[in-house]
């Protein structure tokens, strides 16, 4: 056999993230006491999102569309924890069911370090109110060296301006040791397999053609 | 802490697919003499692809466009050892370069067993006669319990349907035991990150807006 197989350099650290990622979810829901890792945790979040969104064919929403937004962190004590920025796009919809697809990166800043997420959001499952779900990947400060989680979901009564959200972030030995942007990228996909939406599952005809609904938008 | 940072279900044999991917790549790069496992390796197969391509806006590619295909893979020596099913679409132009971003499904037909695959494509780098890679996730007889890796690139002289391709597989001790399509599709986008291209990289402005390209298809 030949190097014609060989992965990219970078894929040993990324592998050692898939079980850091997973005995983090474990840690998360066991006995904090137990815990020996630097560990951030904030549960019931409120977030208040200020979105600026660009319709591509208003008012129904759609592929084309995207937004950039700023978000602050308020803890169930209404002490502000930290802010984000992010922005997104409706990329497609999906063969099998017109789901509306979106591609999201986020900078998270908390007084003492940073953090990033990029991911999918299933946007039909979060206009009805569904969890969503990006993997994080420490940057800087307190952070630097830790992986996690943000789960967010849109509010009933201010869908668009007030999430429920819960951010989990834990020390990695050693740290991450990513820092190029196409490895930070990977690695966010990667964990992102574990709590992202299906981006294109399989069509009952077994054929990838576009959503009877796509011709909404042509 | 509490149950609301649990993973799926399916999360730890997804992970343990991780270590199995980058071992058999590294493997594939060795001793096949060393290999214990059941191992199966095609180098240098032409791939004979019968394509029927859907445009949304002929001439030109774009996303909306589909495809469906059949392929046959001939060995060096002449010999057909197996043939393959399958769809793909363009789905969108990726935020930073307006890289066509395309999504396939394939399902591999080989005497003694069966395979599918899944995964991204820059359809823009292919056209440009790059490497493409999907991971393999056997499906019945002898690949069964198997993953592997299909390489492929288009010929420069029949672009559209002559590809130089490779596939190796091998066995996953005990199995991989995936058999839902969702754990499925899940395990291959996990595979998928170590292989294929970035989904919607960052742009130099920090926005996820459509590439100015893509006003070319509304």
């Amino acid at each position: 056999m030949n190097e014609r197989f060989t992965l990219p350099a970078h894929s040993p650290a990324l592998a050692a993230l898939v079980p850091e990622f997973l005995d983090l979810a474990r840690a998360a829901s066991g006995d904090p006491a137990a815990e020996e890792r630097d560990l951030a945790v904030w549960e019931n979040l409120t977030e208040h999102v200020s979105l600026d969104y660009r319709f591509a064919n208003p008012p129904v929403h759609g592929p084309g569309d995207w937004d950039t937004y700023d978000s602050r962190f308020v803890d169930p004590a209404g002490v502000e924890i930290g802010t984000l920025q992010g922005t997104g796009r409706i990329l497609y919809e999906r063969s099998s069911d017109a789901h509306l697809m979106m591609y999201y990166r986020e900078q998270l800043t908390f007084p003492d370090g940073t953090a990033q997420t990029a991911g999918w959001v299933d946007g039909t499952a979060i206009l009805g109110g569904a969890w969503q779900r990006f993997p994080i990947l420490g940057s800087g400060g307190r952070y630097g060296s830790m992986i996690g989680l943000r789960s967010f979901q849109p509010t009933p009564e201010a869908p668009h301006s007030l999430y429920r959200t819960h951010l989990v972030l834990r020390e990695i030995p050693g740290g991450h040791g990513l820092t190029d942007p196409e490895e930070i990228d990977a690695a966010l996909s990667l964990l992102g397999a574990f709590v992202g939406p299906s981006v294109n599952p399989a069509t009952g005809n077994g054929r990838l053609e576009p959503p009877v609904r796509a011709g909404r938008t042509a």
